[in-house]
């Protein structure tokens, strides 16, 4: 680890191969600095995001490349040779055309991004690729989080791929799911007493300590945010080279959202699309909805809550990315809802009995978000409505136990059977 | 439900659009009888297979379809419009380069091929979407199956996107994950007191009484096999147009084996690869390894036992394509082997760690007996071997729950955490 170490010191001064990625910039005054392993600025303490240079990408050079977001590398901060390293390789899950569930809402056309399909089953396996592509340039060799679940498997996973430690930090009420799929990688699972705000204080408190750590949403997360836009990308070039109308994400922290906004901006800047309006929606469960409250109420800033919802993957109480939410839904005239715990379960019912897609509760919140928004009339029924689905249902089973089942547990024998079903 | 009953009863008489499928061939002394949804041959009582009439099938035109099983539909018994049909559209899963695993497995070059990333996250998907394509040419209107597990979630899912009804019978003992993730779709779950080999004979039965519900694996059992075909046509694909010369393969009915077998020759005679020599290798849980012990003991038929493994997705004792699995392992010079529960749970874990990649217990099988292959020098480590990872950790958590966990739960503060990982 002492490699990792030294070649953070020089950080500043080295300069890295990351692709397009030509700076850090401060989201609230623009003050620049050089790549490194950096996240807040010194001079306006606000977040730093990544600035680029890009060149000349062209359509037909993303499309003759690889099956996964790799194909993208010239949109991301990542290595040019990225492909040649050992990564779970994400993304290019499928967008799928639910005819019987726009129906359903009574809506004219809604796609459904699946990332259910990717390796660890969510969308996280994109930004954690994307940071430890941009963790192993800077040098370091253990890559860490603290997570509400998604983040923890893709972690532990991506980490095992790449051959390097892991130390993954989880609330010690996580699904049981999640923490076995965590477990199972062999890297080193703290459960932490407390709930996500708590971990990820702490996750903050040993960054510091632990310079050689790659906390992927701390240290690196102005890289690891950017694999978001990856979502983005993948809806545009599936639809054709074109951006949506109307999309409904999901929102914890706050990240995904603001850089599925970014994806659709840089996609019209490098003239990969023509740049067309679209409306961008949020989706929150009601017990942790301190996004939506703002929205509603009109404020620019985000009040903390303590959050209370079987939505645990979205149980993000004080999210750092809030205020940019705002920004993004505001200027793209879309808005930020929130639903119940009992309307989250229906959301995952409707989805999977309709699309057979089976989500986790943050799938059931952007689908019961997407049907309360269509029903008070801030959606518009006859625009194309992406949802994206970001996580799975194996994961979050406890949500539905006590809602689905067996119709009956029968004998061995055809009378049973029809009598079961009532033939 | 009457159309399709009526259909049925004309069958015969119609001609189907099954693309290139031609008739139905019976596997022990070659009867022919037109497409149908029979599965038996009424003259010698073997089990009926597609023959086909192969046109031209180009690799350009393959790698110009869509990216899915859809690909190859010259090459299955589906209709040739079948990608307009709503379906899960399964398949290209990733073939990922596992060099971390061969190292530890001191071989040469494993290839990974990981079917965890299909829409329900098993092969099964691949065979639940041919069976539902030829099924509505056929004009059925209800999917039935009886199943070990990731079969019900198939089909269930399937039915749910096509608009379909479902039937799925399961064994009572099934797995939690597999259970809820069946009945989410809203189809027809009948849990069976027995065992899988009990659910099937009843399934045989409710086939018989119910001619307008396709029972994929029962009546439309030879088309739905074929979907497995699709597993050999990627690995040759993914391996740039080439066979491997070894691959590893989990053993229920044996169905999935014999047709990655011919899926390879197929590709011979139609000139997409240049036929190679390949070695098929069976893998089966020692607590139901009918055709393990077949193979050991020099026998052309298959005893049925009574299954007793954690590995419960291949726990069926009476394998239906038993002897034809011993043919093909015997022809291409392979050999079945079978491996304790303690060392399938270790053959999960060992995946994990090394690859990143959490397979379920049928997973573990693959990986266990690969593992004792090697070390009694069946399998040549000099030469390149695919491993079919078939099934999804998610769904059988209860294998590792007593094996893997978080290192610690601890108090929110550096010290504690520092602590807990010994630093
Ligand atoms: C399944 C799922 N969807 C969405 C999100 C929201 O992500 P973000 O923190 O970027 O808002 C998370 C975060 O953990 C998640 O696990
Ligand atoms: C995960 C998994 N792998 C392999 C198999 C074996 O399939 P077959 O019956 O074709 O031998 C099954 C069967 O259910 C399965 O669920």
């Amino acid at each position: 680890m002492t490699v990792a170490a030294d070649t953070r010191t020089t950080a500043a001064n080295k300069s890295f191969d990351l692709g397009p990625a030509a700076e850090l910039v401060s989201k609230e005054e623009g003050h620049r600095q050089p790549l490194a392993p950096e996240f807040v600025c010194l001079e306006d303490f606000s977040p730093l995001e990544v600035a680029y240079d890009f060149g000349r990408v062209r359509r037909e050079d993303i499309e003759a490349g690889p099956r996964s977001i790799w194909r993208y590398k010239h949109l991301l901060p990542v290595p040019s040779n990225v492909e040649e390293y050992p990564n779970t390789d994400p993304g290019c899950t499928k967008l799928v055309r639910a005819d019987n569930l726009a129906k359903a809402l009574g809506v004219k056309r809604i796609w459904i991004k699946d990332d259910t399909g990717n390796p660890t089953h969510s969308f996280k396996d994109r930004v954690v690729a994307v940071a430890l592509a941009a963790a192993r340039e800077f040098g370091f060799k253990v890559l860490a989080c603290p997570s509400t679940g998604n983040l923890a498997n893709a972690v532990a996973s991506a980490a095992a791929r790449a051959g390097w430690d892991s130390v993954v930090l989880v609330p010690s009420s996580l699904e049981r799911a999640k923490v076995l799929m965590t477990a199972v990688y062999d890297g080193s699972l703290i459960s932490v007493d407390g709930n996500y705000d708590d971990v990820n204080r702490l996750a903050t408190e040993l960054a510091g300590e632990h310079e050689d750590w790659a906390f992927v949403n701390v240290n690196v997360r102005p890289y690891y945010s950017e694999g978001s836009k990856t979502l983005g990308f993948e809806v545009a070039e599936q639809l054709g080279w074109r951006l949506p109308e109307q999309i409904v994400v999901p929102i914890a922290s706050g990240s995904q959202l603001t850089k599925v906004d970014k994806s659709f901006r840089e996609l019209g800047e490098v003239g990969l699309v023509e740049p067309s309006p679209y409306r961008i929606f949020g989706a929150q469960a009601s017990g942790c909805s301190p996004v939506a409250s703002a929205f509603k109420e009109d404020h620019d800033t985000v009040q903390p809550v303590r959050p209370d919802t079987i939505a645990r993957s979205l149980a993000i109480g004080a999210p750092a990315d809030g205020p940019y939410v705002l920004d993004s839904v505001r200027r793209t005239n879309g808005a930020v809802e929130d639903v119940t715990d009992a309307e989250v379960v229906e959301g995952i019912r409707l989805l999977a009995r309709t699309e057979g897609i089976f989500a986790e509760t943050a799938g059931g919140v952007t689908v019961a978000t997407t049907k309360k928004l269509i029903d008070n009339g801030q959606l518009d029924p006859d625009s194309e409505t992406v949802l994206l689905i970001t996580g799975d249902g194996l994961k979050t089973l406890d949500a539905v136990q006590d809602h689905v089942g067996p119709k009956a547990t029968v004998a061995p024998n055809t009378e049973a059977v029809d009598s079961a079903l009532g033939l």
